[in-house]
């Protein structure tokens, strides 16, 4: 049996309790550290909180070798876990049809996440978003300006006066053999900021830096503005408004601090 | 101080620790019981489960009165209890904003969401979905046909290629001071897939069942096939995917019972 264990937004005590109790009961523990991570709990915290060794994986190891996760889930209870929800990323869903395909049993314990996070904290309404995007970094983006992906997903959801939730690039040890198996590197929401600036510099924007932490920042201002200011440690999230109804906009200005202009309901 | 909490999904049980170690240190705490609730574990086993007094809330009784809840925050350590996220509701931001203007510390612990749970369960991709729609009981919308606030949603979202996730009406007690105050009724996949069909009969639909439980089930097919099975017990869910991706289709025919055709890859 195959258990996908959310390990929620922030620390040890961020999972659920079902979770807690698949994951204490597991035969062996894998944990990928790719998609996201915990900002506020390492792998040590982890295994002494729930009494259990936990493996590490990255990226080659979990999507191109797969075999010692599939191979251990024949013959015992397995956990697989992933900071937020354990099926948000694409490659995850890839780990799970392996696992059918060999008639291996699956099972899903759910873990919050850092889209009901951008809308809870934000107090903008979850069903006036838009779809998603990643913002890269530019060097992983290759090429001049932002990526289409991007200003696509901003530019329709706007048309439509939706919100999007921009997730901020992370690379974790993208290169095991080689000297950067170790580097761990975050977007934080300045440089996102920074980087949207050049064609959404005048938008307001709303930065919600550590959620699920016991005091997560949220800030609302102009994306030109967002660019100069700091928020600690990660991780960042950044949303883009569109159009605000009253009680959004009321939101962000005691919520946010956001400017009384910018937040003006529609 | 208030603090508001989301239960998760399902039961006792999908309450983060953060959030059980919060409501276990409340001087006082509310539940509402109007806007989703835990199909899995009624008040008394929350009670038992975390050793305190939990006084439920019907809609009338936050909104129109909020008093209670307000003023025991003041003076106290109050928790707020809601299913699923605590803020994914509109209602509860005014909440929080009241409690700001009167100067009460809010704080949010998050839940797992239907949302993430209809992404994770289906393998359809979360930064694919279009915003959410609810659909209303027929008595409640009060006119002929789907509402345009339903079809303008999946019409735009299906134009854009991208998944919807249909939330089902739930009536708890909307009548406190009259004969139906404990009245409590859920919209079935199956009402709502032969609802839809109306307009969509030949649109593939996914049926989320129990999201967050042990067993939840998951069955794709066109709608109008959908509205003649049975899916047991509430909550459900419903989701109408937009354009396919190859792992989507071979999600949805492995773990939805999704037929080949309508899941071809786009």
């Amino acid at each position: 049996m195959l258990t996908f264990i959310g390990l929620g937004l922030y620390d040890e005590r961020s999972i659920t309790i079902e979770g807690r109790d698949a994951l204490r009961g597991a035969d062996r523990a894998f944990m990928e550290r790719y998609t996201s991570r915990l900002s506020g709990a390492d792998r040590g915290t982890l295994e002494a909180e729930h009494g259990i060794e936990i493996e590490t994986r990255d990226r080659a190891g979990v999507e191109r070798d797969p075999e010692a996760i599939l191979s251990a889930a024949e013959g015992g209870n397995v956990a697989f876990l992933t900071a937020g929800d354990p099926m948000i990323s694409t490659t995850h869903v890839d780990l799970r049809l392996r696992a059918a395909d060999r008639g291996i049993g699956t099972r899903i314990v759910h873990g919050t996440t850092a889209e009901a996070a951008a809308s809870s904290l934000t107090g903008l309404q979850n069903y006036r978003f838009g779809p998603a995007t990643t913002l890269p970094f530019p060097y992983a983006h290759r090429a001049d300006g932002l990526p289409a992906s991007v200003t696509n997903t901003l530019d329709d959801n706007r048309d439509r006066g939706l919100h999007t939730l921009v997730y901020l690039d992370i690379k974790v040890g993208e290169d095991p053999a080689g000297e950067e198996a170790d580097r761990e590197e975050y977007m934080t929401a300045d440089v996102a900021a920074g980087l949207l600036s050049a064609e959404y510099g005048d938008v307001l924007g709303v930065v919600v830096a550590r959620a699920g932490s016991p005091e997560p920042r949220v800030e609302a201002a102009a994306l030109s503005e967002l660019a100069d200011r700091e928020f600690g440690d990660p991780l960042h999230l950044l949303v883009v408004p569109g159009d605000l109804h009253q009680l959004e906009s009321e939101a962000l200005r005691t919520f946010a601090d956001a400017p009384t202009e910018p937040t003006e309901p529609v």
